[in-house]
């Protein structure tokens, strides 16, 4: 089965689980972006953010008997939130690997879906490491953030939808811009665009220091970003594209787009104001990059994939209080 | 033609301009609630509260004339920015008297909607008088908030949503709470429901010190607010219900619930949370209730309507800040 067809399968296998996500729209948006704005709202997905999609589609692929002796992930937060809910709602236990430093809220949701959380530190560990020898002394089902195609499948579901909005809205060209971490989401929607709306173009965007994807794509091979710096956009600090996405990547995508913190913060306090929803930091950069980077778009719509909306009162509030262009 | 034939009407007119807003859920919300708790997102609708329908539906339903010569209304600010919304994209002037104390933000946004904004100090003065004298001297067609049947059969369309979205989601007999000033959504949603999902039990939900429809419900007349105590729920502190729609009400609600500030703070702090929306203080009453007052509900179901998300930052860093039951 191709990536393209396993998308449809994982958004049958989703059917009453994975929720069709709204795609709004404000006037006021639409002035700063100097064009027409749609947001596909995925902080509205079941656990806050689009990771359910990919979380469901694994969990709920694995054969019984393999499903029965659990799985096991690794993540900052939303995907082990994702995977969590789906092995809850399949009844299979679940152990997750989340970094010491990642948001209380993360931390405490996938606590109280029922899984095992065990902490590591993600600037002296490596947690593939850590994951994997968990992984192989307890015979769990390991299911990888973005370089696994079960997971890139569901998050192509959030693909059709764009699709299937965007037709509705009367867009049949333009760029979708998607907050790019190892390129999951990212990889996975462009399959299904390219499928089933060609005239929508997907383009990548990530926050300052973590520019490897846009820097892959300009070099055409995987760029990785050099030590840990510290950044706000927890959810999509990762150190290179992954080996299965970045193919996709390439086939599939336009140039990247690198947005900074200020922008982030400015596109949460918007969103806020004008659309109704809570955005993360790392599930803002597209809308950012909508907003604040015109000069980068060519086409007259663009939709912005706000991808999460797992976000601390602390950091949110920091965000509503940053000064921007206009209210 | 019937309220009822009223309704389907305005969701015939509304069809491509109001939006099908989505029924959230969240497992750590039933938990609170101690049932299953359904969210009608209506912050999420066009000019971020349900009152676009009603304006929609009233200034869609004028013949030409009449709108070229324009609409005048009065509001706290909701009603003002669903009127002035409808009234730019049909082209008619529009003329809004709001409260000089009304949230900056709702002030800001009607201004910018491109209507008249002309202030009135409602500790003072009558905003009817004041609404009355101007319509009469410009010839303006007035739209009041709930006492006009095409805006009730506006709000009416949040009920046909309602009963559709609660017969997918297999909900077939509950209790729907609607936040409460004059009754206009309320009075609207209970009529959808009385004939789409008969099952369904429409309750008002009002916060202290404005109980006007609880009393009146409890006492069959419209009882009154003696003057103006403050209330942080700007969007619903009305005097009395209506005219039109207490008989409605009084036919077809069950008792209303009162809820107080602390309660509609967490219930903003929760839907931030755990629903990612942005929710008024005035939109979160029927929340409140639905997690705050368990004991006064009596169904397996609830279904709690976010009326709308317009509130300034200061507001809701307070709410974020407000010490809950938990996270």
């Amino acid at each position: 089965m191709s990536t393209l067809e396993m998308i449809h399968a994982a958004a049958k296998r989703g059917e009453g689980k994975i929720q069709r996500t709204p795609l709004l729209h404000s006037d006021f948006l639409d002035e700063i972006a100097g064009r027409r704005l749609l947001v596909k709202a995925e902080c509205l997905q079941t656990t806050g953010s689009f990771k359910f999609r990919g979380g469901w589609s694994a969990v709920s692929a694995l054969e019984e008997a393999t499903r029965a002796r659990g799985v096991i992930a690794y993540s900052s937060g939303n995907h082990a939130q994702g995977v969590a809910m789906a092995a809850k709602i399949l009844g299979a236990p679940a152990v997750i690997i989340m970094p010491k430093d990642a948001p209380e809220l993360k931390l405490a949701n996938t606590r109280a879906m029922g899984a095992e959380v065990v902490l590591y530190d993600r600037y002296s560990e490596d947690r593939d490491q850590v994951g994997n020898e968990i992984a192989e002394a307890r015979g769990l089902h390991l299911i990888k953030p973005y370089d696994n195609e079960y997971v890139i499948a569901g998050q192509g579901t959030c693909g059709l939808e764009i699709a299937e909005q965007a037709a509705e809205a009367g867009v049949a060209s333009g760029e979708v811009l998607v907050c790019c971490g190892g390129g999951g989401l990212t990889s996975g929607v462009a399959l299904a665009c390219s499928e089933n709306a060609p005239g929508l173009k997907v383009r990548p965007v990530e926050p300052e220091n973590y520019d490897d994807v846009a820097r892959s794509l300009a070099s055409g091979r995987r760029e990785s970003i050099d030590g840990r710096p510290p950044s706000i956009c927890d959810a999509i600090v990762t150190p290179s594209p992954g080996e299965i996405t970045f193919p996709i990547l390439s086939a599939h995508c336009g140039a990247g787009i690198v947005v900074n913190e200020t922008e982030v913060l400015n596109a949460m306090r918007l969103a806020f104001n004008r659309l109704k929803i809570v955005v993360e930091p790392g599930g803002a950069v597209a809308l950012a990059a909508a907003l604040f980077h015109s000069d980068k778009i060519e086409s007259d719509a663009v939709i912005a994939v706000a991808t999460g909306g797992n976000v601390d009162s602390e950091m949110f509030a920091k965000a509503l209080a940053t000064e921007g262009q206009q209210p």
